[in-house]
């Protein structure tokens, strides 16, 4: 690989922000998606400002060396994913929220800003960033906006690009585009700011974004409730979503419960699914009650209620442990795949039917009110036989969602993971279309390039 | 201009489609736009069938004729005006409801569906189609989707492209194309779907749509309220919107009020600024209670709540029957700004000073809670100095809403009457950029052209 230009993006960048340490940049070449093609970079900037960002670009520009651009690396599709030869250019020193504007309900914040920092400094002033990916602690903003993560709220409240009103953002010659504007509504020209959503780093580095913060909602009222089946199950939560204005509708199989009370020895019922749901209406208590109502219907053998925001939070913890309870039972390729609602009890039958197809075990947990599961198949990091097995299922998984009308990705984007899949899923045409977008952004493709399309 | 190609086109198109007479032409060769630029075209499409859609591109785009997609012309910026020597490409006769899904609470539409008709039809089965520009009696999806139509309850539901979940299209050369997909959540590669949404026929011709449905929300109660001055009813807006949850907001000027009683009668205070809103939360009732002592404070004259949905929907039929109201007083030259809710005071003191300066009457109204005000210059089209000074008004009202932070057009679009103004607006390198993308959508420019961009 050719190293001759490293030197000079140290000079031209500055600072001390170029890191040429091979140990330092290997730390940076991934995300947290397993099996994930990655490469060697040469480079790591550390961008502290938007100049960092256009001096790496334009420089990166002239060259074409490929820039992947990154923040926390908390993806779960390799999008963040190093390329040989490349330099990766983090933002995640760009950390700092420009401006609450209560009367305007919004926020401006650098790319490198923490989720729940921001919703935590928006909730001192009464108000509520609803964006909130599992990953919320430790992702940021600049990357949940580059993924349009989702998350259990969006549920109720839409995704990461529902809540973004404007983008300053540096294409690949280092141009400064500013996109959308401070008004709530505004359809002036091509929306280039949806457009930047999702995209993944392919088209432009996001450097500052303008979020729509809103009024903080009541405290929520929760349900969780057991069934025998995962087709009672299934009635339950379409049943609710149905009979009741929720914020968010969760579950968990029996394989993920049991590996949840396992770490967590919260008293869950481990031979059951479990589904949680939370309103923050006006009248959430009747809402959960509504909801009691339908999980009687549906066989449920044990449900409880409360209108107690901690134990609400306490339950809905259990539920956020899904991952990280199965990553105990071994390497986790985690799956995302989302179809229409009524799919659900079908998506749920073909992970059950993947699993046993390949003798592998399959731990689904999601955020049922957007049909959008998590089937996370476990495996064996050091035996071929197990990681072969755990591929099949994967793309068995993603080719049952697309065979229910559904998607290939629900929320944690294309990356290199999902990229075999994302042409069928598109079609011909329109992965064309996307190739000549890209190329009107980034002619010589040096940005995030191998990953999406 | 040259004729040469009419004839063929009738041929390729077949069916009695193409109409060549005209005085039909002519009838087809303007939206609702007052002194927006249009031409002559020489042949108008009556698509009946995505084919004749698909055939009539693929002429056009062989041949370089410019192709303008209409629906019903109820556009207010001129983006459906003919231009010369082209196609007028309607698309009003595709007017089929395809599928209502209330499971998966979704509709599948041609684009000529009456708004209201698939609202009606949705409400039948218990589900509602938010989107509500005031034009939904008579404009339709495609349109709607292809200016990103706002409405009176965008402001709690967003604007329409919040509710598209897959579209599908043909572009300029012929193809077909589809966006998105029928699951709530996919962030599959570029989001070619919103790109679309308001892009007013530039890019490609909606042929079909594929809508969120929601669940019909309870009956809204309302509050209307009577203010002395302008300050004092841009105080209690922004103090309502704090300070309950609402489903719109809306206000009508003086001018506006008064012009609106002499249509009407129907017993407002004509020396007054009215202000309207309505909740739809399971707590409506509080929630005006709410917005009532929020008037108080604010000095409000009157104030006259409902629980009554009834009463409620009288009394926003006022506020829908201020453009008619307006048009008794002169020829009504629709402005469309938006600026973030904090600067709607300022923005109201701006339409104020612009009608003074320029000895023109202008009467403001629109949705307060986006901060969308329709500023209505009212001219005598006969005399030139009196358009002359409309259009100056015009023209400082789009200028002040810039500089306050907000946008050219907030809901309608910038056809050819914000056309000069775009580029000020997005941005030398943004107009840039979306010409490119344009370019990837419709290289030989043939959609749509002169408009926009």
């Amino acid at each position: 690989m050719d190293r001759s230009w490293t030197e000079g993006l140290a000079q031209r960048v500055g600072g001390g922000r170029v890191v040429l340490d091979p140990d330092i940049i290997a730390a940076h070449a991934r995300d947290q998606a397993p099996l994930a093609e990655a490469g060697t970079a040469l480079a790591l900037v550390r961008a502290r400002s938007v100049e960092d960002v256009v001096h790496t670009l334009r420089y990166a520009h002239e060259r074409r060396i490929p820039v992947v651009p990154r923040a926390a690396g908390t993806g779960l599709s390799g999008g963040a994913n190093a390329v040989d030869g490349g330099i990766v250019l983090s933002v995640a020193a760009m950390d700092q929220i420009l401006e609450i504007d209560p009367a305007a309900r919004l926020a401006v914040v650098e790319p490198g800003v923490i989720n729940a920092t921001l919703a935590a400094r928006a909730e001192q002033v009464g108000l509520y960033y609803a964006p909130d990916p599992s990953s919320r602690d430790i992702s940021t903003i600049g990357g949940n906006i580059a993924t349009n993560a989702g998350g259990a709220c969006c549920f109720k409240y839409g995704v990461t690009g529902d809540h973004v009103l404007a983008l300053r953002a540096i294409t690949a010659d280092g141009s400064c585009i500013e996109t959308g504007c401070r008004a709530p509504k505004n359809v002036a020209g091509l929306d280039l700011t949806r457009l930047l959503v999702g995209s993944e780093g392919t088209l432009a580095v996001i450097v500052e974004a303008t979020v729509r913060l809103l009024r903080q909602p009541p405290p929520a009222s929760t349900l969780v409730a057991f069934f025998e089946t995962m087709e009672q199950a299934a009635a339950a939560i379409l049943g609710m979503e149905q009979a009741a204005d929720l914020s968010l509708i969760e579950v968990m199989d029996r394989t993920t419960v049991a590996a949840v009370e396992s770490l967590t020895s919260m008293g869950l019922d481990t031979g059951s699914t479990m589904v949680l749901v939370q309103s923050d209406a006006p009248r959430s208590v009747d809402m959960i009650e509504a909801c009691e109502r339908v999980c009687a219907e549906a066989s449920a053998k044990d449900v409880f209620a409360t209108s107690d925001p901690h134990e609400g939070a306490m339950m809905l913890a259990a539920r956020r442990a899904a991952l990280p309870a199965l990553e105990k039972l071994g390497t986790p390729l985690l799956d995302d795949v989302a179809v229409p609602r009524p799919a659900l009890p079908a998506m749920f039958a073909r992970c059950e039917a993947a699993a046993a197809r390949n003798d592998v075990v399959i731990g689904t947990f999601g955020h049922a009110g957007d049909g959008n599961l998590h089937p996370t198949i476990l495996f064996d990091r050091h035996d071929p036989r197990s990681e072969a097995a755990a591929r099949r299922a994967f793309v068995e998984i993603v080719e049952d969602a697309l065979a229910l009308g559904g998607t290939v990705t629900g929320e944690h984007g294309v990356g290199t993971l999902k990229r075999p899949f994302l042409e069928r899923m598109v079609g011909t045409t329109e992965a064309a279309l996307m190739r000549r977008i890209k190329a009107a952004f980034d002619p010589h493709g040096i940005l995030n390039p191998t990953k999406v399309l």
